[in-house]
């Protein structure tokens, strides 16, 4: 089903792990926040393929295959944001080494500069909209899906969670650069909201878990 | 420097995400939650990689040396429970399709199943104790690698501390089926100090973090 992916998300687990603890400081943190939402995102999946089509789970059978198409397309976006990560890191990286002995130059590297870190802050705010959407169906498959699978619900949770929170930080690193008020503003209190509902969602989950385990 | 590794770290990080999401049991939770871990030692490894050399950092070069050296060691156990982590469950499956006919058959495969989900919690236990590992590195990186990738410090505890929490389920799940009681009382008082360690100490990185960006 999914064919087209980055550079990144075409490497091996074991090939990815050496290049992100390489000297090279991309593919970083960003990165590794979309890949943590693709496994909870891949896990909501996985439980909703083990409540379909069986018995017990009569009733929420639409549920759970609506759940399933929606945690599905939300783990490509993810797995492209692996790419669109480092993508957007390098292009501020290419930003600052643009040629600055001119005005006219300084004007432009600055202009770049500043759009780099733009772009830099609102792939990662995608990231974390994706993994917090991840917990409404998180939510779902905890409470109706598959019991034997209530563990994986569970991780599934966690590992959006710390793809919410670790995207969260590396907008906030970028927005810090950034010179539009209005730009960051309005960033700053989504990231809030993303932080405050992802912290709820979670706790929801881990309290249904815990009380079946 | 890693060439070994089982199946599933071998994998392409797409395919793994589609092995995970269909409809197999495993790999599940328990691989993801090492997985989680050995992002955040490669992320750990990463800040002290880029650390090294800096003249910046010229005091704490031979402690970022002994971090990255255990961080690396680290990720490549983690890396390793991946596929341990599915091989215990796939046993465990394996003990439940054993012949049950006369009296010998059943206690043998009782005993086997027994055997099983002692290796199915041990194997999670080991990756929450790797996990929590992390966590005293990343400290480290966070208060004194290089401050340009405070983020990435961040990150890896993050990740580390959803490994901790992600594998704790996933010990807290097979001993619910194990007869052993002292077995389960040990691994259970080690589950709450791990759980309450990878807290305060993930708090320690946030605040550290939270105060640069």
């Amino acid at each position: 089903m999914i064919e087209e992916t980055g550079p990144l998300a075409s490497m091996k687990i074991k090939s990815f792990l050496s290049e992100l603890a390489s000297s090279s400081p991309a593919p970083g943190g960003g990165s590794v926040a979309a890949l943590s939402g693709a496994l909870g995102a891949a896990l909501t999946s996985m439980v909703c393929n083990l409540t379909i089509g069986k018995e017990k789970y009569f009733k929420v059978q639409d549920e759970i295959k609506d759940v399933l198409q929606k945690s599905e397309e939300i783990r490509k976006n993810l797995m492209d944001l692996i790419d669109k990560d480092t993508d957007a890191f390098n292009e501020v990286m290419k930003a600052f080494k643009m040629p600055k002995v001119t005005e006219e130059e300084k004007k432009i590297r600055s202009k770049s500069i500043q759009e780099g870190y733009k772009t830099a802050a609102k792939v990662p705010l995608e990231t974390a909209r994706f993994c917090e959407k991840i917990l409404d169906l998180a939510v779902i498959v905890a409470e109706k899906g598959n019991e034997n699978s209530i563990t994986d619900s569970a991780v599934s949770a966690l590992m959006a969670k710390a793809g919410v929170e670790s995207a969260i930080l590396n907008v906030k690193i970028n927005i810090g650069s950034i010179k539009d008020e209005k730009f960051v503003e309005k960033i700053s209190s989504e990231l809030s909201k993303l932080h405050r509902d992802s912290e709820n969602k979670t706790d929801k989950v881990m309290k249904k878990v815990c009380s079946n385990i």
